[in-house]
């Protein structure tokens, strides 16, 4: 079966944002098993909108499109495609309701005229939910041909496709892909790639495919297979295989375990609590940890020391090591991590301090410079890091370290 | 003049890479005034890969192709532009040269045989020199429409488009687009559209867009002008009248100005400090501030408050308050912020508590319930917001309305 994508938006056509809905749908069809061959970007013209359209259903089995369901004037995508597949709107009591609870939830008083649209619905069309917008998503299939309309948003679209539309084209889709993610942290992507090369050249089915991060490395393990049984049989072994070859450094084996909840777990099942001592992050690595549902349970407090005064006030740091060594130093994140877990009842503390730019950086300590230290069980482990990029992308690099630097100190001194 | 975008790659339909070229390119066409009405995507196959040049040069006057132009096989651009604009292909001796020395000053002694076909240029085509890569770029011009070849890796396109395209296209595009962005904080965006559908209704030059943010609105006013000075007179009414219909609400007016940046500058301009408590948001609003290079001037130090204990012990919230009132309340969000201050040498402190799911709501108190206060001159402002979505995007919104909170009590209390 083949696919294929319209993006809809002005903002895709001015540049003013990047396709990553575009890939993330591409790659889902990938792991359907679904080809493309096809994918298209188009404003909010209506002639044109059409046009492709007709362009895609003619050649495409499925057309999925995102965009262009909002309620303002140039969302358009619902009334073209109703064009174009003859599939008349009519306003849908079940989608006029959730549009009106979705305001009052929001404690919206007024509702504008505009929003009504969004009920609109193609005669016999499916409707699908959206739990986190106003204009729901629509399934519409007429000869053989399939579209499905998405909103824009990926916080919108992402879900939407995950629980309504991924299960759908399952289901319409005979062959049976399955996949499994295996994600290291710790080791490039070129490195993790030269050690697999022979297993990559290899096999046909299942396929290997690396996926670069920021700090991590995802392989994505893909069978083309008629039952589970298979399915297991053919990727079991692959895992198994990169788990000998890279360790620790493999974090997880599922798509939907990030390092955060990886991290989170770890604590929970060997009952310790966590506090985090950050400057140049400021915060974001607290963040990440709260952003796991249930993170309370491990984590109560951390602390956001971006001074030197800070520093030492809430952590403790010694003035002369402040003076003699520098903020960004070893000694300065060794004191950090340690001050972190004396200052709290919690059982271990990540604390990180580094040169995050575009200023600050000096020879002896470059713009990227980052250590990174942990506390457990009376010792301090210190890592240093030269980061490069932009401040955001060395702030979300030490990030990443931080949390895996923890998660290797508890593999270490409480795993097996 | 229209062009259009042609991306050439299987990584692209496989959604292993995203398509950030297609960002760029879009973003440079907008700026020379060059209209863009569509963008695809084809992978290395000769047929679709010529149809869609076939009705790419069939409807745009210029034509931007990306990727395919290496020397594998399955590097096709070249030779399919080549046939459909029937231009033959002839060894260029200069190309040649470049690839040779490419290889000399890399070091391989033995260049394969396949890197030739990159010596290979259509007859009367202009040849773009590739100075970080092998594969040159091409300009072919035929019956009044233009062909643009450039490769597809980012760091080798961007140089070559910069140094050698834009010139090329400014010389033959007369017309320039001049653009200026307004960004809307606190109000919704079909309340901004509806609020603005009379100025939206009737301009055509300059044209109002509106996108959607989490928790923002954005406004782009395009105008297409001869020069600077028109695009002034064109564009200044329009910014005038939206921030007279918007007020404070408008938080900049300039593209590369984040809120988290304006939040920054207002501290700095009035000389105030600012410290921040953060429960459900986790540590997030604080590294939004840190996020702006020479935040160190006005943030030091940050508190994460996630324990009713945490609360207490940094914040000094009153136990009583906690037992009578919860942690989720107007009351222990006013003790949060006036505690943060307290608690520091800082003139003002943001403080954010709230239910960001997916368990932990009540009738009474249900998930997305955010409670937001700011201190600043012996006063506390606190603000309920009902959220909806993921954990993940309530905790984004609540830090968006508490940069906004910040700013406009920076602005009630020290603007004007």
């Amino acid at each position: 079966m083949v696919a294929e994508l319209i993006s809809v938006g002005t903002e895709l056509l001015m540049g003013n944002i990047v396709n990553t809905n575009a890939r993330y749908l591409a790659q889902q069809c990938a792991m359907l098993g679904l080809s493309m061959y096809h994918q298209t970007v188009v404003g909010d013209n209506e002639e044109r909108m059409a046009e492709a359209v007709r362009t895609a259903l003619g050649r495409s089995d499925v057309v999925i499109l995102s965009g262009g369901l909002g309620p303002t004037e140039d969302d358009l995508t619902r009334e073209v495609c109703a064009g174009v597949m003859d599939m008349p709107l009519e306003e849908d009591a079940h989608c006029r309701e959730r549009i009106e609870a979705y305001f009052k939830n929001a404690d919206i008083k007024k509702i504008t005229d505009n929003n009504w649209k969004q009920a609109m619905v193609p005669r016999g069309a499916r409707v699908l939910d959206n739990h986190n917008g106003t204009a729901p998503g629509l399934i519409m299939e007429k000869n053989g041909k399939t579209a499905v309309l998405l909103p824009g948003p990926p916080e919108e679209l992402i879900p939407m496709f995950k629980e309504q539309v991924f299960p759908y084209l399952q289901q319409i889709q005979p062959e049976k892909i399955v996949s499994r993610m295996v994600k290291i942290c710790g080791v490039g992507e070129s490195k993790v790639e030269s050690e697999l090369l022979d297993l990559i050249d290899a096999q046909t089915n299942p396929t290997i495919a690396t996926y670069a991060k920021v700090g991590e490395v995802h392989l994505r393990i893909t069978a083309r297979v008629k039952d589970d049984d298979e399915a297991v049989r053919l990727i079991k072994p692959v895992v198994k295989e990169i788990r000998r070859r890279f360790g620790n450094a493999v974090y997880a084996v599922r798509e939907e375990e990030t390092l955060e909840a990886v991290v989170v777990h770890l604590l929970a099942k060997y009952g310790l609590t966590l506090t985090t001592a950050e400057s140049c992050t400021g915060g974001l690595l607290a963040g990440r940890i709260v952003d796991v549902p249930g993170a309370s349970e491990v984590f109560r407090e951390g602390f956001i020391t971006y001074s030197n005064k800070a520093k030492r006030k809430y952590l403790d740091v010694n003035k002369a090591t402040l003076k003699k060594y520098g903020a960004v130093s070893k000694e300065t994140a060794r004191e950090m991590a340690t001050g972190g877990v004396f200052a709290t009842d919690a059982d271990t503390c990540v604390a990180v301090t580094g040169i995050a730019g575009p200023d600050g950086g000096t020879e002896e300590k470059p713009v990227g410079l980052v250590y990174i230290s942990c506390y457990m069980k009376d010792h301090v482990v210190v890592e240093k890091h030269q980061f490069s990029g932009t401040r955001d992308k060395i702030r979300q690099q030490a990030v990443v370290k931080g949390l895996d630097l923890l998660r290797r100190c508890i593999l270490d001194n409480y795993g097996k």
